[in-house]
């Protein structure tokens, strides 16, 4: 089924206790289309980038299946730039630098031939810029599952509130599910959150896993411990690409079939952390994908039988 | 099969964001026995009071089918007493008070009729005394389990490195792992700690679940989402009693059944959490547990079929 992703493209330069990336391909769009293309081909992307944006990037986008017809280039104007540095443990980071050069003006036109779309993913923009999208879309897609972040909680709360009116599924991580709902007990903050429009809500804890809550269920996949974990950017875009990548090949928005969803996602993740940037996500195969959702099934697989 | 647990038994007065509770009766050993009780009859316990500890808590030992022949009583002795405060997301927390008193010369003395036991569990202890306990056991028990903290990493390495080589089972938290292996990955800690003597290591992460590991595997069994964690004293004891109670009740040491100990142990300590001290555990029915258990089920669980 067709998928549609809207995000950024950009130049990340990242820090961690193991090494450095100077302006290396990144950004929300990159990372959940490559992610995406493993399950389902043609994804379709809308995003922005500068001159500066190399077109043989461009071109690893299109081998990989992906539709850059949305990806808009303005040839006098610098793509957007992220540099962060991560903390020893990994689990936190601080931005150094945000230069939103081409973001900053974003405006998300819609190929006519993306109309058809049935899985949307709203990757972290602006909730204004998001709801544009969704109103741009003729028909409603099937599937519409949106990323955002604490920083649109703290300075655009009302928009944000908007949005998610009209999505399916949130996927958020623990820190701002707990600032979304100002509730400290993430039990008690899914709960409230799914009163706020989204259907669905994923919880993403980093090395701890990843909570699907619907209704009064909830299903929990946990992170494969890994040895190192190299760099954690994208991770949570990668995760959301294979999760909207997977109900896509398989065109079933069951819960059941989120479950499954959910640890393809967790996998891909599993993957991007232990490479710079996007790295990892350029050419696994099929058969590493098999292997490395089977090590979660024997991560987590128990057989207990009751009464 | 026969199950004896070392540790203390004890007063903890306890501080947490949502109320306080002033000397109630706390300790390893107290978690563990009545955890452990759920699953088989006749937990012989070791420790040591002083006469101001209440007969009334030993009869409630005793009605939960725990044998305190072991339980020295000193009358003119105070018993040991811990005072903490838990952070607000508790996780963390401070020693407020330690007064040691009767266990300042603890004796372990194993009662004759313990001599047989097939399962030990060794609560945390000085590691000196955990390893006067393996040597006062003519025949070695089928399974031992070591239950220790960064406190005596920090104070007693050398003699905690000695106890670790007699031991089959190594329980400790995330942060004590890496102390002890002087590794920040988990995965390499746990493969360093593996050639420290136990043949088996879980590593409890808390609220975010724990893991098992066992030569080239690795299980994880997540903690289950609570609305409220009220007092998370004891939940690491707790845990331990349940898996190893669930272990003396199949007498199944194998690496699968140890799985299912580790999800019992789970449920176990996710009763403890809810309530503040031991209380919640002096009441379950097979009914609940059963119910939670089905939780961790439910919880996990997914059907991927691969090729």
């Amino acid at each position: 089924m067709s998928l549609l992703t809207v995000g950024t493209v950009a130049f990340d330069s990242i820090e961690t206790p193991f090494g450095n990336a100077e302006r290396i391909i990144g950004g929300s769009c990159t990372y959940i289309a490559k992610s995406a293309s493993y399950f389902t081909p043609g994804v379709n992307i809308v995003a922005v980038v500068g001159g500066d944006f190399p077109q043989t990037e461009i071109e690893k986008f299109q081998k990989q299946n992906i539709n850059t017809e949305g990806l808009q280039i303005r040839p006098n104007e610098k793509s957007f730039f992220w540099k962060g540095r991560y903390h020893l443990d990994m689990n936190s980071r601080d931005t150094l630098v945000t230069d939103l050069n081409v973001l900053a003006d974003f405006d998300p036109i819609i190929p006519e031939s993306y109309q058809d779309c049935k899985f949307l993913l709203l990757g972290n923009l602006t909730p204004d810029i998001q709801r544009l999208v969704l109103e741009r879309l003729r028909n409603r897609p099937q599937l519409i599952v949106m990323d955002t972040m604490n920083f649109w909680m703290e300075v655009a709360l009302e928009s944000l509130l908007k949005t998610l009116k009209m999505v399916d599924v949130l996927s958020i991580n623990d820190e701002e599910a707990r600032l979304l709902a100002k509730e400290n007990s993430l039990v008690k903050a899914a709960r409230k959150i799914l009163t706020m429009g989204p259907r669905f809500l994923i919880i993403k804890k980093g090395e701890h896993g990843a909570l699907l809550f619907h209704e009064k269920e909830v299903f929990f996949a946990p992170a494969l411990p890994l040895e190192e974990v190299f760099d954690p950017t994208g991770a949570g875009d990668t995760f959301a690409g294979g999760f909207i990548g997977y109900l896509a090949k398989t065109n079933d928005i069951s819960f059941e079939n989120m479950k499954r969803a959910i640890v393809y996602g967790s996998a891909m993740a599993s993957f991007c952390v232990e490479k710079f940037g996007p790295e990892a996500l350029d050419s696994l195969t099929e058969a590493q994908i098999q292997n490395r959702v089977q090590a979660f099934k024997s991560l987590s697989s128990f057989d207990i039988v009751l009464k």
